[in-house]
């Protein structure tokens, strides 16, 4: 009801019951205005909007990705994600129930990447001015001295390793929207990465130059964002790049590609040379890269450029998206 | 278009000329997944979601509001705001002249507040599935040491000091509102308040106990939540309460109560007996302050009710808001 929303009685309900209830820990529960936290040196802060539709998808939700999401934004940054702010836009009428399986999820999620939640803001604005539930999370971590991790840094010579199968998460959303929905058994791929960062980075802390989640605009537009940020070209080799049988279907039926399709549990490693091999075992150890495969490298031919050796033996130019194929992914 | 959340090409173009152009600055043209921060010590960390309806009001509109209320946010923990995320849901169709007034308001009031924004997000949704823009921002501030403001530490013989008038904002907003719009000549409060909370602060850090602004569910539900966190009874008095005629003639009008009003520019000051005379002034010497005024007292009778002697001379308990007078005011 508009009333949760309203600063009063039925707000301190649902803050004390439903979220202090399951997201509680010493720092939400002080309730002032601001959590008041103790950290030093190097911090990552980063910030996201959720508008998935549909809400609940194969694999995951919104408090499932709100979560992961904001986690694998600080966490290609080299730092270690430790306080959640959460921020909820409500739909006057999302039943209880509804409510009350995203903040289990968020609570699930925030369990397995070990950060806490420590403010929060509950917002309900009337039937017909959002859609179900809007959910913002931003981040703060820790980079232990020493890590510098950045689009920047990618240098000629790197070598680029993906972390798994592409595209699982934008297919598996839209097998559920309303009048395009498919039969698929594919699940999204939304997974906290912190860990699997981790475990790279134990690898070598100079050695890796540069994380990033390919997430909106997909492997492609990541890419090229990296390229134009570290002035490099990357090649990629279409072969090793690990699909799921379904999502090359998906693609082709609906005329997409790919390498345009959201992921919310992939990350990019760009790494020297040198710690590549180790870095890509590391990553196969962990659950989250089991697939984990070297796809391409970077080099300093046309900087801000991708390629892509196709499986015919072509060269093509793998381009940022243009348009918008699948709007709200995350 | 819904393209301008894709990711994608129109992506680019919208972060980078028209948020880029107008907040840019050295962390935020980074442009990686988080922003990197050296920041030391006791941090306050805070978010909001704006909704307010109009998004554009007398006094301000919905990107003032939503630097200044995270602003305000973190000065009440007693913290100095440092910086700022914008994360932005804006419905397929917004103006972009409305969209560039909303960001150059986000512009002067980070700079009057001395803030940057450094990190952001923006979503774009399908007509229909949000009202025009809705912004999260989220804050990160530092504490001095030695600074120890809370909710929780208001103590029986402080004195209870409000800013200014109360129910400028609310009613401000409300006046705008289709279907019950009415004319008048008040503007909204909306301001950032770190500048008098500094203010009030360089007078004693150990004699001011609490800050609290009193927005949504206005003067009245603060203060019960203050008297609760305390443990604490609060007695405030009628006639010394600044109100507007305007406030007060809309509240008759619409039989609503402006305790109950929201502010975006008042604050509540719960300080030790010692300095209140001292903090008064202080607080009369800066722009945000000069109607300030001492209006209550804490005590230890009835521990977290809240009661006021009215004009009459009789006590009545103030309570906090039930139902949602005012959908959507921030």
């Amino acid at each position: 009801m508009l009333a949760h929303g309203s600063g009063g009685k039925l707000s301190h309900e649902l803050v004390s019951h439903y979220l202090i209830g399951v997201l509680g820990n010493p720092v939400l529960n002080h309730l002032d205005d601001s959590a008041v936290l103790h950290l030093d040196g190097k911090l990552a802060f980063t910030t996201d909007s959720y508008v998935v539709q549909p809400i609940f998808f194969p694999g995951g939700d919104i408090g499932k990705i709100a979560v992961c999401g904001t986690v694998n934004d600080l966490s290609m940054c080299g730092a270690s994600p430790r306080y959640l702010s959460l921020s909820l836009i409500i739909e006057e009428g999302l039943p209880l129930e509804d409510f009350e399986k995203i903040i289990q999820s968020v609570k699930n999620a925030t369990d397995e990447a070990g950060v806490l939640i420590v403010t929060g803001d509950t917002k309900v604005v009337n039937r017909g001015s959002a859609d179900k539930i809007f959910i913002n999370t931003s981040g703060i971590g820790s980079i232990t001295p020493g890590i510098n991790i950045s689009g920047h840094n990618a240098k000629p010579g790197d070598v680029v390793i993906l972390s798994g199968s592409i595209g699982d998460h934008g297919i598996a959303v839209l097998s559920k929207r309303e009048g395009i929905g498919f039969n698929t058994s594919l699940t999204s791929d939304c997974a906290p990465l912190n860990h699997l960062v981790a475990d790279i980075l134990s690898v070598s802390s100079t050695g890796v130059h540069c994380f990033r989640d390919p997430t909106r605009g997909g492997l492609a537009s990541t890419l090229n964002e990296i390229a134009k940020q570290s002035g490099v070209g990357i090649t990629i080799e279409e072969d090793k790049i690990p699909l799921r049988q379904e999502v090359l279907a998906a693609c082709e039926m609906l005329g997409l590609d790919p390498l345009h399709i959201a992921n919310e549990g992939k990350l990019i490693a760009i790494v020297d040379e040198s710690c590549a091999i180790a870095a890509l075992e590391k990553m196969k150890a962990n659950k989250y890269g089991r697939q984990a495969s070297i796809i391409g490298r970077v080099h300093d031919e046309k900087p801000g450029r991708v390629t892509m050796k196709t499986n015919l033996g072509t060269i093509r130019i793998v381009d940022i998206l243009t348009g918008e194929p699948l709007p709200r992914i995350c």
